[in-house]
């Protein structure tokens, strides 16, 4: 059924993958559909949820730095692949569908700033970033700009520019030379 | 007609705006409006434009730091009323609509970036803010985690979160202390 959605989209954005078409295509009846998800959204998001744990997973059993900077990397490859184009169509249509913005938030951005968030905290037990800014505060400093590029279109996402503002932003949150020392 | 498309997207968003309303609540003809804007991703984008610059003006006429301080602010405000449900409404519009795409980009985002971008230069050569790091990447660090929480919703814009934001990527930008000793 996943695999269906996602060939669809591919082929003709959101207004392609409806359940109609994903049950012709995958050859599952839409009351079987109907009963693993509740509706047309949680079946998308679980679909960008899938492909993003693919082409960016959050890094485990890393160094919590290193976790960190692969992290974004990941996700700055990924915008620019089918989880950024799904990403940035499911936001669109968040706008005006509240279960498409419920399952955006509660399966995907939720867990996963959660994830993150975890990885930083870390990095701040271990005395690699400050105690005293919220590790929530901090994934959107990490996050923010390459999805506000997504989203608006403006620069592109390149590797360069993830780099740039890992080191940026980090650079400031590092310890103090006196409070380490 | 720019007072008739606002009440108009107020009432009922975007689908409520459209050149006819704009046409029969204004009572300028179509013909006549189009005469002015060449379609209706134009209007709606100078009615943007026109909010923004009220609800929160580039600054001028101040000490580069303070301006951009004030900036952000008045951004964080700004994207909580009007202007920020119309910049959700386009920017969700602009994904499918190549004519909603450009008059975002064009009138909008880029002269934006560039006065921005140009208040952050005046920063760098007066020495607070280290000359490194490109302008335009400094003005993603700074607003694209407030456009980030009003594009996916995750999170509210508040004055605090803009205010730590602030303090936090510009603490990372400062010169280092050995530089300018």
């Amino acid at each position: 059924v996943l695999d269906a959605a996602e060939a669809l989209f591919q082929a003709g954005g959101l207004p392609a993958a409806s359940i109609e078409a994903i049950a012709a295509r995958s050859g599952v009846a839409k009351s079987t559909i109907y009963r693993r998800w509740t509706n047309r959204a949680t079946l998308l998001v679980e679909l960008l949820v899938e492909i993003a744990s693919k082409s960016a997973p959050v890094p485990e059993g890393k160094e919590a730095m290193a976790a960190l900077r692969t992290e974004l990397r990941l996700i700055g490859q990924s915008v620019n692949g089918p989880a950024g184009r799904l990403l940035a169509s499911l936001a669109s249509e968040a706008h005006h569908d509240p279960d498409v913005r419920t399952a955006l938030l509660e399966q995907l951005i939720y867990p996963r700033t959660d994830a993150t968030a975890k990885v930083i905290a870390q990095a701040q037990a271990s005395g690699h970033i400050r105690p005293d800014v919220p590790p929530r505060l901090i994934v959107d400093m990490l996050v923010g700009p390459i999805f506000y590029r997504l989203l608006i279109q403006h620069e592109p996402v390149t590797e360069r520019f993830v780099k740039q503002l890992f080191d940026e932003a980090l650079e400031g949150l590092r310890p103090k030379r006196a409070a380490r020392g």
